[in-house]
């Protein structure tokens, strides 16, 4: 049984900061009623990759979950809405700053009907200022958090972080939010908002860029795939592709140096001279290394003190015998697409196993179900979905 | 008050990943008392950026925290960890697998200690499997997991994601293991282990390409900063730098065609078509865009639905009133380095503010205070600093 048994969440999450959020709480066992849109659903249901047509995307962050179509517009719509949350712990969504309100759903409105209610959003810059009423997505905010601006090579332009985490962060900041609220509400009773913004996230992750420029006014811009702090670390070419190497300090650098059979010399005697010089340490390394393939050169350094890794495409990693040992790609039987590949679940706990083998909803599946819980009779059910309420 | 108030934590960690999370505990309110080496204690202590000779990075993830250093190969040391661990709720270590158990601080012993531990770590590889016995670095395992691959342009190497997420984000997760097992301990008296990898964490960013090559083969590899599935989505050169816009459907193309004046042509009439197009489409709109700066461009997109944000650098970005609204840049009286600017927390909650304004401590600064509260004499605790175990 999942730690969030019982616990019920009323889930207006899309695309995929929000439904990352909740995907958790559904691993853990709450009952996550997605609300979709009756024409289409979640726009992430339209979004590749894709097995028999329908969206392994959706899939992939919709699992477990349970999926009611409803016209937030619609007076009806509501109603269904104020009844799901009378009941409800959770409310979570990733709309921009006004939406919900527009919809009679904002915190002030549904404290009204569930006082203890945990309301958790996820925006791009929050309720207040300038830039709150824009819809975000994840290139932008990586443009104005300055996340573009130290990613990449010097000579080339800003680089956008491939993998969109201006969502996937956010939405496990938003997550984070809850647990507190979650805990904070079993030892006092009171419910309360949490609130996140994508762009305090990702801003959140700069590190040493923003400490040097706001305490030194010192620039740091992007370095590639060199540490500014510590030298060799980096990736080098081998024969055949590519091998990520970091020497972290001197007694390291003495192992490695005698592996691949590198000067001794007094240029290289600290971290600091191996910095300075390691425009010419990289061209020595990278000498050596093309006589091995990658996986050869990391062979070399198979029970030393160096961490190293050839450079690895997806179908490799896919294929990492350590990453299958916990659990990180799952088969879940789908109705529609037959057996398909989903990504686990990272955190692992000794008392606590998530739910990763439930597929995702199809486009209000469950609606019938919900309504039907609520009290809502058939007559009520079919009038519904013949004025598109549901 | 921290909803986290009575609770304490001895925290191993060091360097950026356990500190990122064991600072969450500390805004919230637990007692967290980090064990340094000695001779030097973490690290990062040694990293920059500084402020009078002091490091602004070590200062950054450890705010609030206590510190005791301790020589953990002692007997004497491990004493004192056993009785610290006795009074404790909470472990948290990032040290590669086997570390602790050397010292006589695994799991399995510390239960032993204390059966309702919240026993929390991070390594690169996970407890078990060829490969946890290596230690693991960022790059390392952005390598290994694929992430580089997906990063960067298609014409350039595989890029290295600039801020260090192997660490930031999997810190993260422990943290959410933690409040997970917090619940759980909360609930049933039951102590538990919690343990999450690197690899695993930045393997479970890949999204798409996972998804697609899992189930369909097919290879995705990176693609600079245009979106596989939406165009036009990249940044875009003006007069004087770039500008990030995306434009989501149809309706947002119509605005944002009329905006700058491009062409009404059936090569732009969808979205799949636009991305069939969309290299023309570029060169299209940067020939427009060259007339304007960043900022001028931006203004265009002001009160319509499309979003677009010149491309900022950090100076740019630590200036930005909607993050500094949000309390991201804070400002710390250090006994060491005076004011400095940190970074706030990403977490809004209207019940339980964060603890941000508290300094993080010189290396050993609680030792004594610490131990006198676990009823060692004040001769003793001269015994044990002059034979080098504090």
């Amino acid at each position: 049984m999942g730690f969030l048994d019982g616990i019920k969440v009323v889930d207006f999450t899309h695309a995929y900061a929000g439904p990352f959020c909740s995907l958790f709480l559904a691993d853990y066992g709450a009952e996550v009623i997605k609300i979709e849109r009756v024409d289409g659903g979640d726009q992430a249901r339209t979004w590749g990759p894709f097995k028999n047509d329908y969206s392994a995307y959706y899939a992939s962050f919709n699992r477990g979950k349970k999926s009611i179509t409803l016209d937030m517009k619609s007076e009806e719509g509501q109603k269904i809405i104020y009844d799901l949350i009378k009941d409800a712990d959770i409310v979570c969504s990733n709309f921009k700053a006004g939406t919900l309100e527009r919809y009679g759903v904002g915190y002030e409105q549904i404290k009204q009907i569930k006082p203890d209610i945990i309301y958790a959003t996820i925006s791009g810059f929050g309720t207040k200022g300038e830039l709150s009423k824009y819809a975000a997505y994840d290139n932008v905010i990586q443009a104005m958090s300055g996340v573009m601006d130290v990613n990449g090579f010097a000579d080339k332009g800003p680089t956008k972080i491939g993998p969109a985490i201006g969502d996937s962060y956010t939405g496990l900041l938003l997550l984070l939010g809850i647990m507190i609220a979650f805990y904070h509400r079993q030892k006092t009773g009171q419910g309360q908002q949490v609130d996140v913004t994508m762009l305090g996230a990702l801003f959140g992750l700069l590190e040493y860029p923003v400490l040097e420029y706001a305490n030194n006014g010192k620039v740091i811009s992007r370095s590639g795939n060199a540490s500014k702090y510590v030298a060799p670390s980096d990736i080098y070419r081998t024969k055949d592709d590519y091998i990520a190497i970091t020497v972290k300090n001197d007694s390291q650098w003495e192992e490695f140096r005698k592996i691949l059979d590198l000067p001794d010399t007094e240029a290289y005697a600290t971290n600091q001279k191996r910095l300075e010089n390691q425009s010419v340490l990289k061209t020595q390394i990278e000498e050596k290394l093309k006589n091995y393939t990658s996986k050869e050169a990391e062979a070399l350094f198979d029970g030393t003190q160096i961490a190293a890794s050839s450079v690895m495409g997806i179908a490799e990693s896919l294929e990492n015998p350590q990453l299958l040992a916990r659990d990180m790609v799952i088969e879940v039987q789908d109705p529609v697409m037959g057996p398909v590949k989903l990504v686990g679940d990272p955190i692992h706990l000794s008392e606590n196993q998530p739910i990763t083998n439930l597929p995702s909803p199809t486009l209000g599946q469950h609606t019938e179900e919900i309504l039907m819980q609520l009290g809502y009779s058939e007559e009520k059910i079919c009038w519904l979905r013949a004025n598109h309420v549901v």
